[in-house]
């Protein structure tokens, strides 16, 4: 497989000493066992003079986790210009500084835990742009990238080979996985990719978001607000994620597995293409794929 | 298996017609296929008159996930008299009254995003008095129990396993599941056995506590702050969660699948009594357990 895995502009860092950790125990069998285990350390954001949050992350990009938290918050404007991110690695702290004049005092009053990874974003401000948003509606998925792009994902040597208990989201291009994150959190992970993205000046119209966790109604808002069409899964569906999904017509991909998958919104932007004699059939249950996420969850 | 089900004091409800719905969408050869999916609803909790939060849940114990998640975040204590708790299905709004008076405005002020599905508690909050906790020394834990309690908690019919995409938590005594709540949060899912705990006055010194999740920061303290020295999961470890289960004595079993788990802490707690070649060994990446997990994520 390594052969044909994807050039990735980001991609994951499994051999990055920073993001693991070697700890020893006892395992079932009474002998001492070592394994890796995922770093989590707090990232302090500040925009301008505020502090904003403080989340926990395996802190391989504060600059573009900070950047993607403030845009998913709606703190950040697409039009806004960046005069620095200063990032104390001592402190634990980025500092994001623009040419507007900043202050959320009365949004940070605000408190909504949503489900999944999502507890703690200002939900009601997550939504605020959410109407307003439309997708582009000459976007296409192939089945066929679905299969493709799932099995260069999960081929990809990556934090969760290494160590698991950790999340993935990946930026896609029709078949071809652009910039792929991990994080403990999934919401870190797809804040990061905002980040980046915002940063390098990446069009959302014409990508595909990938992710190993579920499709909850937060990951369905932070897709749209980025402006990608497309949102694929190995997980579940919630009701209200699909709701949402349908409201904005984002094309929702749920239960991606093997041969299988179920798209619960937009299937109108579906091509069948897929050549199923070329696509090895997964267990319903398969347990390598599944536990890519079972242990990131 | 079912003849053996435990008999739970709260077990799942998969065929509470409030928690799912049925949605209809395109399958991998687009043919029209209904799934369940699982419901997920604002519920705003108030302690007195100060609202406090407004969680995602599933909706099916308002008043449990309320006090849990109160005592969780050290807003109410253990000697609090809890004088009425008020749930408006309508409102989607739950109050509980204690006859201390309570105001929280400036706790209310930090914002800290923990890993996994526990961000936007109020993590400085959560540490208070983690370092006072003694959890029991004399509780043990029969390696034989690990794997009754994972055949009986995974063969027991669940919203799980009737739509996916959510999470349980199980509070267990020796080898029987007494509590099993599932939530679109696993944060939830253990705020509502905090609970149940609180308002029955059910000892936590002899529990063992089981979840899907993963073993993150914010399940160690949860686990430890309502004092149940052992802690279970198929999942994996994050490195801090790890620091502070080794810091406060709690027996914390990692990757438990089939034959397999780990003890990164708390191993003199552990007794190897189980009689393997009563056990079938689980693939190492055993898909229906993962995914009973993967889905959850």
């Amino acid at each position: 497989m390594k052969d044909d895995l994807p050039e990735y502009l980001v991609g994951p860092h499994p051999d990055d000493p920073s993001l693991t950790r070697r700890l020893s125990g006892l395992d079932h069998e009474g002998k001492e066992q070592e394994i890796s285990v995922i770093m989590e350390r707090p990232l302090t954001i500040f925009l301008n003079g505020q502090e904003i949050v403080t989340a926990m992350t395996i802190g391989d990009f504060p600059d573009y986790l900070a950047v993607g938290y403030l845009l998913n918050q709606n703190m950040l404007r697409q039009d806004d210009r960046i005069t620095g991110i200063d990032y104390d690695d001592d402190l634990e702290v980025v500092v994001v500084r623009t040419e507007r004049e900043t202050n959320y005092e009365e949004k940070l009053q605000k408190k909504i835990r949503t489900s999944g990874c999502a507890q703690g974003t200002v939900f009601g401000d997550l939504m605020e742009k959410f109407e307003d948003i439309a997708l582009p509606r000459d976007a296409v998925l192939r089945t066929s990238w679905i299969y493709t792009l799932s099995r260069l994902i999960n081929n990809t040597p990556s934090l969760y080979l290494e160590a698991g208990a950790i999340h993935g989201c990946v930026l896609c291009k029709e078949d071809k996985p652009l910039i792929y994150m991990e994080d403990v959190g999934r919401h870190n992970a797809i804040d990061k990719i905002a980040g980046y993205m915002f940063l390098n000046k990446i069009e959302a119209g014409d990508k595909i978001f990938y992710t190993t966790g579920r499709l909850t109604s937060e990951m369905v808002i932070k897709t749209v607000q980025m402006g990608i069409p497309i949102l694929i899964s190995r997980s579940g569906f919630t009701a209200w994620g699909v709701d949402l999904a349908r409201e904005a017509g984002l094309t929702l991909i749920g239960r991606a597995k093997g041969k299988r998958f179920i798209a619960l919104s937009g299937d109108d932007r579906l091509i069948y293409d897929a050549d199923w004699s070329a696509i090895a059939d997964e267990p319903r249950r398969s347990g390598r794929k599944a536990s890519v996420v079972s242990d990131g969850n």
